[in-house]
């Protein structure tokens, strides 16, 4: 289903910046053009716009793919009971198979709902980049880093890390890149957190790390570094503007002052943080101080779907019930977050995120036309307050049609819920 | 479409009290029997329920269905702007027709999520029953009823209740009941709330009320009465096992001991307390005081949908996170709190609200063949975090097929949400 050039013609077309009636024209990777008129001859491919939205591809910034495989294993559980009696058993009869077969089931959900780029960490990362090559989508992925101290462990850390980046940073015609993907200031030494820091400012590439998720973790964090995640990063240099940190719900106001000097950017992830009971981050106050925040799903053992639309509800409605003030975070800045504040927390502001002219041709186009999104008023409010993932109806990644009319192109649907469906029953009777 | 019996074969069957495999026999407008094996024969109609699960019609408890035709055209505003500068003008400028069409599109959205029963409050109701009695559905219906004091007013609403009782109540087949609607403790005179105890006590018809759902109204009540809002209702006699109140946001560790010796009923409304900001229902505690706590969506103007799928995420998240305890609200609660305890919440437990042989035959029937909600492994989590309203493949309603593979059989849908669209643009344009 590839196309050198396809029109979506008369639609409405809405980014963080604006909304106007009119045609986009697509050529090969990137929008060509926006215009009122533009002539179908021009175009290989038409499809029909009106009774439609066409927003830019949604971004989530915070997942873990393969974890679509531990989806409703187990839930309501306090988080030790969670972790150490269902995550991580599971998570040590991973493999390859089984990433790939939960990254790809992962792809699928997100295409269906309407994300064409998103920021991964976990294992067998290879793998997964093998999934999405094959499903069209663009990501960040990072081999997620983990050494409490032991050197050993460190060096296999680095060594799987360098892997993944000679293998696969740019790769799938640039829409695969990799990340640095410490784990966590409480599952990282400093002297991995340096060597990242170091390596990532030498090779020009990002970091991806969890900081400030549960107040257990700050609690640890100040105990053996005398300071809080924030802090203790800031000091030992970390901290830049390359760096994506998931969460970030407990933060002190010394702590958002440090992420707005060092310009560090944060993925906001209000399902899981309800769903483990984490907390609810200072989103509103963050935006205030003009911190980049994005929002992301987190992984589907903890949320449990991977819907950046339904994502985007529960971060409004929270942050509204959180300050008792319902003009926090409008459904403006939500979307913005889903899409333009997203690609920048990402670093890729220029190439996605808006819908204009030389970027690259990254699509949702939302159905419009069914009952929960009528009467037909204020576009941006029916997609952050009414809309559900099985709206979109079709998606567009770096100028691909991944999406028509639900069907998906690339990937053959049932095929891979029933590969799935397999690892997950395998690697459950292995447990 | 109407058949003598209809068989839902091979299916899983789940609602607040089991799960079992096997096939449902519906007869007229009740389950007749559910079974491992029931001869097809037998049927004059057929559903392979196969890669489907089958649960009770849903019980939204609390909704304003015509506010439909307000969806989306405010939010982010403080109560006061909402109220003042949008809602109520909008509603004066309410018409026998809008009510109409908008409760309509209501239904329509109802049955395309699944839900088969609802309780409501608003104006124009004989045109609402109208619309109900098109759809198939079933519901309680009552006129909002606000007096502020005024005798005249007061007589006015009394008028329109007693016509609502005598034109609609128990038809349709039964399907629609009605109520009495004292709309709540701040907009009505003590002398209105004190006839309608005593007429519904009489004539044995319930009473749904607004209770509790902002700090400003528990003020305005304690500051005219001297007593909290349920204690002040309790002193006046209103308080019965009959009684429905809405929201409970606000409530005192005595007002949760009223409502407990009360039996009073609760409808919790998450998605409506988080965007209007107006605060977090203590429903772990109430349901640990054994207190029957139905879920609702309130009007779509304040949610932005009446999709209880996701009222049902909202509910269970919330609560953890308001708790900062993960073990509060499991989905199997939440479910049941959608199902057989909002049932009972309605005093219509022994009808609806579990799948049961005897029992009407109200059922919902959702696809699982689709990428978020595979693996298929704990159905109850599947349904409460990660289905979306769209999974909802069929929906049964008093033994009547109301939507088939997502086609509505009674309803022609195109024409709903035209009549609907209109009926919004001009009332918009009285504005
Ligand atoms: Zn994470
Ligand atoms: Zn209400």
């Amino acid at each position: 289903m590839e196309s050198n050039s396809i029109l979506i013609e008369n639609t409405l077309i809405l980014d963080g910046e604006k909304m106007e009636k009119g045609s986009i024209l697509i050529e090969n990777d990137k929008i060509r053009e926006l215009s009122k008129d533009i002539n179908k001859k021009e175009a290989d491919k038409v499809i029909d716009g009106s009774k439609k939205i066409v927003i830019p591809g949604m971004v989530n910034t915070h997942t873990h793919l393969s974890m679509t495989l531990l989806r409703g294993l187990a839930d309501d559980l306090d988080l030790d009971t969670w972790l150490n009696d269902h995550i991580w058993p599971m998570e040590a009869s991973l493999n390859e198979d089984y990433c790939y077969a939960g990254a790809l089931l992962g792809c699928v959900e997100m295409i269906k709902s309407g994300t064409t780029t998103f920021n991964d960490m976990y294992f067998y990362m290879e793998d997964v980049a093998r999934a999405v090559e094959e499903s069209g989508l663009r990501c960040i992925l990072s081999h997620g880093m983990i050494d409490l101290g032991d050197a050993h462990k460190r060096k296999e850390e680095f060594k799987k890390t360098h892997h993944l980046i000679e293998k696969c940073h740019n790769s799938a015609s640039g829409r695969i890149q990799v990340a640095y993907g410490p784990h966590s200031p409480y599952t990282c030494s400093e002297e991995l957190l340096k060597q990242v820091r170091e390596e990532a400012t030498k090779k020009g590439i990002s970091i991806h790390i969890h900081v400030g998720e549960t107040r257990t973790e700050v609690q640890q964090v100040t105990d053996a570094q005398g300071k809080r995640p924030f802090e203790y990063l800031d000091e030992i240099g970390f901290l830049k503007e390359d760096v994506l940190a998931a969460h970030g719900v407990w933060l002190s106001s010394e702590e958002i002052n440090i992420i707005k000097k060092r310009k560090v950017n944060l993925s906001h992830n209000p399902a899981s943080n309800m769903k483990l009971a984490s907390g609810v981050s200072p989103v509103d106050q963050l935006i205030k101080n003009e911190v980049v925040v994005g929002l992301g799903t987190d992984g589907a053992a903890s949320n449990n779907n991977l819907d950046m639309l339904e994502e985007m509800k529960l971060a409004a409605l929270l942050q509204k019930v959180h300050t008792l003030d319902p003009t926090s975070l409008p459904a403006e800045k939500v979307f913005q977050m889903a899409t333009i504040q997203g690609a920048s927390a990402l670093g890729m502001e220029k190439e996605i995120g808006t819908i204009k002219e030389g970027k690259k041709a990254d699509l949702a186009i939302i159905n419009i036309k069914t009952s929960h999104l009528t009467p037909f008023r204020h576009p941006l409010s029916h997609l952050v307050y009414s809309a559900q993932g099985g709206d979109v109806d079709t998606v567009i990644c770096n100028g691909n049609i991944l999406m028509e009319n639900r069907n998906l192109q690339f990937i053959k649907e049932n095929q891979v819920l029933e590969l799935a469906e397999n690892a997950a029953e395998e690697m459950l009777s292995k447990n």
